[in-house]
């Protein structure tokens, strides 16, 4: 092995360590996919003894063609993405081929985008800086709290999140340097079932984030937290989970934050519960239907919704 | 004493701590601005002893008028801002009355809005918004980095700051929630001048702080910082500070932030700079010229320019 096969530059940093292998590095010069047969040519030649690969090329597929196109030598394909549904692990493994894949590899990305989300939406972002494009700005009655919800220094604060796992856990610690330090934020969370031992969980938690932090249900959920985040697999138990039932528990003051799935949050009900003033606002990182949004979407029209691509 | 003079709702909270003081409080029951008749007729009221009063309400200024009107028991006029440019101090001290200001208030307000400008201006997120609202989202190509300048954890980060007060210190402190803790980020500030213990001022931030903190003169700021946050004083040497020569001297890959005053940067030169793409992007709360921005402003029409009211 003396090269390696790279489908798309991963960035300075990275790129600088493959090149630290003293290896020969084979890569896509374009900013933008190869061609299938780019590929396939490269992994035809003996040389290649691994492959840095892209989930969302169709010309990084890993399926029969590719195993048996693929020279003997090679060793080992790794992923750049969490998923790696594109690749058929079982015809690799039997021609002998590793694969690798990043788990962690958007926690960081998801965590800022999370903490972003919830800081735009108190503060109703989009709104200010629609305002400022029309060039009604001059027009804002000053007021000490304009445009704002709660800070997310306000004291006692109530976070709440619908799943808990490596994310939402990112997510935690990157709150805590926002929160209250006189009167405490506290975290509630959903997860789909309650384990034997949840309490020593929850006690490992508070401990943890010095904060107190316990699972409860839905119903709790939806009504007591100040700030909720969307952060669950997408499956028939959460597809809709935040429909009409769940936002009308929420309280007035409170935020949504999706950055799991669209699906989970129903848009109808959010964009009737958010022109109804029945929570403050929502921060959406995904929607149902994207990317095809049409410019008419609800959703697009209201001045407590943040979205972002 | 017995009553309090409140000019404006100042929030629950807030409002339920003067509640639990037990005395009667008569509060402007509109959210807007109350008649200067109506503060100078409360005031009046001999059982009125204390006043909270508004920065940005012209009914609310102390001048001779309000400290001749004001009844022989009022003891103490508290305002809701850091600057108390609106109250004749010398003249209410003659007559015995105390001055309360907020001078901590708007600290973690500010610290909030620039970790959101700077990851909002790492994403462009605004040209994400923008191309979701005109229906181009299934038009933007996939890439490994779309839409990315620097992730916040990228490794060894040099964030930089022009003024290093309070809110610059508030804000490393929620930074240091995201950056990364493999190969640290590390801080570098211009201040106004080198003190004589300089060395052991950074020596103590950078303990404090657990990264390397130190001063360092303008053009080595420009030149090494990845994320540069201005939140100095606007005075007559730091008024265009961020000009076409600073700018020149900034990274490609870097962000500019001002969460100062507007006219710290200069706005032509900025604009060139983003347009010529000499720096990745810029994040402004505050802009030259506010709240008077027409809607063909050239900041408004750049792709890697966020803007917030």
């Amino acid at each position: 092995m003396s090269k390696i096969l790279i489908t798309r530059h991963v960035g300075d940093h990275a790129m600088n360590i493959l090149k630290s292998s003293g290896l020969e590095l084979i890569v896509n010069p374009e900013d933008a996919a190869p061609s299938r047969q780019w590929v396939l040519k490269h992994l035809a030649d003996p040389d290649v003894g691994a492959a840095c690969i892209m989930h969302s090329q169709p010309s990084d597929k890993v399926d029969e063609e590719f195993v048996n196109t693929c020279n003997a030598n090679l060793k080992c394909v790794s992923t750049f993405s969490v998923g790696y549904d594109h690749i058929n692990v079982k015809a690799a493994h039997a021609r002998g081929i590793k694969i690798g894949h990043t788990p962690g590899v958007l926690n960081d990305a998801v965590a800022d985008i999370t903490v972003m989300l919830v800081l735009m939406t108190l503060r109703k972002v989009g709104y200010g800086i629609d305002l400022i494009k029309r060039g009604d700005w001059p027009s804002l009655p000053w007021a000490p709290f304009v445009l704002c919800g709660h800070a997310i220094s306000h004291p006692g604060l109530t976070i709440g999140f619908l799943g808990f796992g490596r994310i939402p856990q990112a997510t935690v610690e990157r709150l805590l340097a926002f929160t209250n330090k006189t009167e405490p934020a506290n975290i509630i969370y959903n997860s789909s079932r309650r384990r034997d031992n949840q309490d020593q969980i929850d006690a490992d938690f508070s401990q943890k984030y010095g904060i107190q932090v316990r699972r409860v249900e839905k119903d709790q959920l939806a009504s007591q937290a100040d700030i909720l985040i969307v952060l669950c697999d997408l499956n028939p138990s959460t597809k809709d989970l935040v429909n009409k039932d769940f936002l009308a528990k929420m309280k007035p003051s409170s935020i949504l934050v999706n950055v799991a799935r669209g699906p989970v949050v129903n848009s109808e009900d959010l964009y009737d519960a958010l022109k109804a003033g029945q929570i403050f606002g929502a921060g959406l990182d995904v929607i149902t239907g994207e990317p095809n949004i049409k410019p008419d979407h609800p959703l697009l029209h209201l001045d407590n919704c943040e979205l972002q691509s």
